[in-house]
């Protein structure tokens, strides 16, 4: 890691309220750390967590992640759908006072060529001074396909927010940064 | 219809000044509960209303629809355009705290692919309790295309609710219940 | 121009702190209105507008436009990003209290099959009273590009809002008005 490039710090948040009583092994926080180690070729560290459903915890979480932490990028898994308990993205937004909303839109257009209960998510992007949030959906095997699509805008989305830099292997995901005007 | 299987409440909400003062046929109601009667295989019964354009009136008649006729599932017709009558989305998030943005987002996309227009229309979907409300468009042509898109999640989406239990006949409407982790 | 049909008024509001400040050629206003003098065949005429970034800059330029200036159509360009000073679409929702986000969703899906980039963007479309005003991208590149697919429906939008009537040269923008019910 060089002088000129401080290291990203990602954070990966498990909302659960099984995995967070120890009832569930949390399968999808590790696929979304294994997702970064695969693809990001710039320094970076994880902040972990595992949380309960519901409002408060999330927002305390992402706030914590963000003002004590200095995260870059936070993706969330879980707490998307209409279960009473899922409140992820009203816990979101509280915490981020701008949302971004061409994330949920591809994320859901990518998850319906796969199921058509992909409409049922009301997962969201938004962000925290610089620290950009997405929530990704609980099932790992909705995760990649969600990372996927919208890795190319993220390390761009982190320049223009004032975030860490961070790039990606091209053999895994192409990072787009238009040229200035 | 079986003990253990409870009728569900479906409410059909036409929203037009014309036809709730006689001036005009309502035929998007009678469309959509012909469209219920076709697919749906299991116990259910309408509730039935024809209500003025307007913030109040659809509001109300939503909560009503909840609260008192304890709807699982609410459908509305017309109100969801730029006009300065259509408040039917913003009645609909009075009555509903939680949207879930996947639905008007696929009807939209649905109905463009057969006119270009279908991006004035406002319509959402979003919750009261257990009860699912969907805004669909004014025109009967309009309100088969947006069903046939969005119905194979509906069963689902109430039984995460916590609504009853429906389900669809497949050789018309493919319902996906994804199997638990 | 005939009696019977008055001419409208285009608003062209360049956002951005550069190009007010004299430090950049403003590209994105001229094409704007090089592509509505080549696609529209009913009278109109422009209210021009180049101002800085920002919550309050935007806001007050949407409400004189339509509230001094009688404007039909306003269309922005600029600060719709995710960058600190990108508040167009907050300053549109400010002045505008009733969204259309069907506009938002098709730019960004156009806009995503040319760049995954494209997702950044937080652009909206919205109404004061009789006006329909519409962010675009800060790239001329992108201006005409989202202009080609949301046109089509925006002289019916006018329609509905109770604008001025403007119509398109076929050769160039097939506007549809459908036939009422």
């Amino acid at each position: 890691m060089g002088v000129d490039q401080p290291q990203a710090v990602i954070g990966v948040v498990t909302i659960s309220d099984r995995a967070s009583a120890g009832l569930y092994e949390d399968k999808s926080g590790p696929a979304i750390e294994a997702y970064f180690n695969k693809i990001l070729i710039t320094p970076f560290r994880f902040e972990k967590r595992i949380i309960p459903d519901g409002f408060d915890s999330v927002r305390d979480t992402l706030i914590e992640l963000v003002d004590q932490f200095s995260c870059d990028l936070i993706v969330t898994t879980g707490g998307t759908g209409p279960s009473p308990r899922d409140l992820t993205p009203e816990a979101t937004r509280a915490a981020c006072p701008r949302e971004l909303p061409g994330f949920g839109e591809l994320m859901r257009k990518v998850s319906l060529d796969q199921t058509p209960t992909a409409i049922l998510s009301r997962q969201i992007a938004a962000h925290r001074d610089k620290c950009l949030v997405v929530n990704l959906p609980g099932k790992p095997a909705a995760i990649e396909l969600c990372l996927n699509a919208i890795m190319p805008a993220i390390p761009y989305c982190l320049d223009l927010l004032g975030a860490a830099f961070i790039d990606t292997d091209p053999a895994w995901v192409q990072t787009k940064r238009p040229v200035n005007q």
